[in-house]
């Protein structure tokens, strides 16, 4: 077998990761580069401009990179009859033993920054390619412009525009109640939400202006951008208190230095954490990464933009807790978008309480709630006009053997049938459907093939991220008190702490209470 | 001493450079590394964004990297007292006993394609920070588009569009005859030619449409874009003839790939090789950049935009050769811009062989021709506009002890004195003056400071550029005859003999006839 999954606990119980390199910290490096290593590195030779190697396809980064050229996949079955391998049966969600709703919502906001498919066009993205919270900072210096309070006074230096509901803090409101008019007109260069055109008003008006078209999604993806509007201009304020002859763009500049590793520190050590089956605790050590072979420049690719479609970690209801203006009380997934009526009325401390107190669900096949479904259409549509290759060239691709029958994918004899019913060979499972249909990697919340793509992308993109390069990575960049901030913050818990009036008795986990590792 | 420099022959003759290894090819890899090792590897943590690390500053590229923070240098000398230092005595060009006027042609060329600092504001640039030949194909995919033929029709597929003046291929003129109107509407996203706008017409209507703003700067430069025109024309009716399922847009792709490459591979093993002090030749090997910690994205820095101001190579008049239309004769160098006319008059050959034929001035101070003084004022101006720290401070941060006395600087009494009466302490001597007054490094045309500076970026960014890199670098990206085309290449004349209809006897060399290294 080999592969770092499969070694995982040889690995943690001595041969690769003995003691000594556990004690010392390196167990974190060892791990990630193995997990970097099962694929070729950047640049990629291909990308979504053509169909061969060009200077454009290599540096237009409006467009994708591909870990694997275009193919024509032999079947293309009908969407509708692809429906029946993603479904959940009615009443029926199957729920993860290891994650909680912090885990999807977490994954949603993250990827939502880099993932930036153009609606129009699946073979380009606005993405800017890197882990840059352009979620909270917009994509461009127009639009983090807009966002900014911009007031170079004592007291307000650095902050981003914001509003206060009662003792709690937001994004202000981006349009005027019961209308679609700008609340500001600064605010007009923003990307305008992914919400529908005819969003009732009571739902329209409480839509956040922020960074991202995506942070209006659902309440989590709102809460978690309004968790980090909180902390930037937390910061902004010590740093500000700190140094009094700094003005309010220094003020700005150096918060977002500080939040964006605050950030990226969270996507390791805490949601990576989640995701390994690893029962130890990987660390964000950039210096992994400053002689690596795999520090290149960062792309997304094509597959990254499907492997991250994890609609069944989505139960068919979200189980909203009780807050000041709310009495707790479920929200069918489908009412669960594009309003923060829910978000507002209970406050960030009552919300992120939630997400982690209720189960998400199991990752996989058969497990797609109703209201979903049709975004697995796109997902399977976005492939094929993308000529993705076919599920078994990206095992090999990945350092796995290749399928050679349907119980390979999966151990459901269901799910087996299923796929053998639409495509007839292993050879000519499709991408996505065969990623979501393989077993979860036992302790990870992942399939096997899906769990390396993310690993590979994951490390080797937030890893190299120029905040932690090698000369860049120091107090002079984040100032001592930021960078002991940063060396003392690991989890989303971590910052909560620091930004609601009172932190209530639940645990901020995307882990599940009473989970234990199969063999610890 | 012990830098790469000052023991190149004690490495050639054996201890670091041993036969094995100058017959292996690795004495490339040697030389290389050692030379991007001597400072800190990018990103650099400073751009002229802002004074202090910030996530604008490291990404936005529109501005430039420093290798070393701003700094206020404690004297500025008058840009007229500073003349007196650059200026060469009237009619006494010190001539360099190495370099033909093709180095500095070739130089120019090179630099202009992504040294581009924007002329309304010294901190910022238009550079795609990649040796890209957008001077041949524009900074952006429109340019690339207004520029190409597109006639996907058999015979016409991915030419460049280009005129034939007899049996000599050139640019379209960008005007009209005696107008300032475009000779073809898609010109119009091009970047305005930089010449003056009162030119006369006889000389305006002989302008190149081309994609770099500075290609008809002289006739030198229009000359190098000319060969790479028609080398590229040349390509894609080769790549057209050997893959006639191919579209226009492929072949023109395709080509562009071979060219760019071609380029490189010229400007390593021709231009580098020259510079150098060495007296073995230079490879340029990929695959020494693939695993090394300096393979980093590429970014321009103020620092290298101000190295590269070598108008002292210029001798007071270029000895134009004769040709069809015209009898050899000098042009005054204030005359040798913004004019076509001497290239079109005496064809390709004989314009290269007229710049091979011809000696270069000697680089450094008292030897500019008073017809660019005027530009060495902007050159001052430029690195104090960027707040460039002192000399002293960039012989330390590439690795050289700090000059103690002005003999340290120059050995030649007039150079020091003149400095020591401008600045008092060679710890005040600004960065571009004390670069200008070295010594030239013993057979190298550039003096110690600058040739470091060069040696890092140069070796650094030509390549890490993404068509050398690990996966791309192969028959696949260039086709297998291209790639043995980009391996037959190594000079500018093995370019022109492809491209002339008559090839004459000057050889086409930057090295003059008869140069001897010292200890050869």
């Amino acid at each position: 077998m080999g592969s770092w999954l499969e070694d995982r606990l040889l690995g943690a119980a001595g041969s690769v990761i003995d003691g000594w390199a556990w004690l010392s910290g390196k167990a974190s490096a060892v791990v990630v580069n193995r997990a970097v290593a099962v694929t070729r590195n950047r640049p990629h030779p291909f990308s979504t401009f053509a169909d061969y190697t060009c200077w454009q396809g290599l540096t237009d980064r409006s467009y994708l990179a591909r870990h694997l050229p275009p193919a024509d996949v032999p079947v293309q079955p009908p969407e509708a009859d692809l429906r029946a391998l993603f479904a959940r049966p009615a009443g029926q969600a199957l729920l993860s033993p290891k994650s909680t709703c912090l885990f999807p919502a977490f994954a949603q906001y993250l990827t939502d920054g880099f993932i930036r498919t153009k609606m129009n066009n699946v073979a380009q993205t606005t993405s800017n390619h890197e882990i840059d919270l352009c979620t909270l900072y917009g994509r461009t210096p127009d639009q983090a412009r807009a966002l900014r309070l911009g007031a170079d006074v004592s007291g307000k230096r650095g902050r981003l525009k914001s509003q206060f509901v009662g003792a709690e803090e937001f994004s202000p409101f981006l349009y005027l109640p019961g209308t679609k008019d700008l609340s500001d007109p600064a605010f007009a260069v923003l990307d305008t939400p992914l919400v529908d055109d005819s969003l009732p008003s009571p739902r329209r008006d409480t839509l956040f202006a922020v960074g991202g078209d995506r942070v209006n999604s659902t309440p989590h993806t709102a809460m978690i951008n309004t968790l980090l509007l909180r902390e930037h201009n937390r910061v902004a304020a010590e740093l500000e208190a700190r140094n009094p002859t700094w003005d309010d763009e220094r003020v700005f500049q150096v918060a977002r230095n500080i939040i964006i590793v605050i950030f990226i520190k969270i996507v390791v050590e805490h949601y990576i954490n989640h995701i390994t089956p690893l029962p130890f605790s990987l660390r964000a050590d950039p210096t992994v990464a400053w002689d690596a072979a795999w520090n290149r420049p960062n792309r997304m690719t094509v597959e990254f933009s499907l492997v991250y479609r994890w609609h069944s970690l989505m139960p068919d209801s979200i189980a909203w807790p009780a807050g000041p203006k709310a009495v707790a009380h479920d929200i069918a997934l489908a009412d669960f978008l594009q309003d923060n009526r829910p978000l507002l009325a209970v406050g960030l401390d009552a919300a992120f309480s939630g997400a982690a107190a209720q189960a998400a669900g199991e990752l996989g096949a058969l497990n797609t709630s109703a209201a979903l479904l049709h975004i697995e259409d796109r997902a399977v549509s976005q492939a094929r006009t993308n000529r993705v290759a076919t599920y078994n060239a990206y095992r090999v691709a990945f350092g796995m053997e290749p399928a050679t029958s349907f119980a390979d994918i999966s151990t459901n004899p269901e799910i087996a049938a299923l796929l053998e019913n639409l495509y007839g060979s292993p050879d000519r499972v499709e991408f996505y459907p065969g990623l979501m249909a393989e077993d979860r990697v036992e302790d990870s919340p992942l399939p096997g093939l899906l769990l390396r793509i993310v690993a590979v992308d994951a490390f080797s993109q937030a890893l190299t991220n120029p905040l932690l390069s090698e000369h860049v990575w120091n107090e002079a960049t984040f100032t001592p008190w930021g960078f002991e901030l940063i060396g003392a913050t690991s989890k989303l818990g971590d910052v909560l702490a620091r930004n609601v009036p009172k932190r209530g008795p639940t645990p901020i986990e995307m882990t599940r209470p009473g989970w234990s590792y199969t063999d610890n």
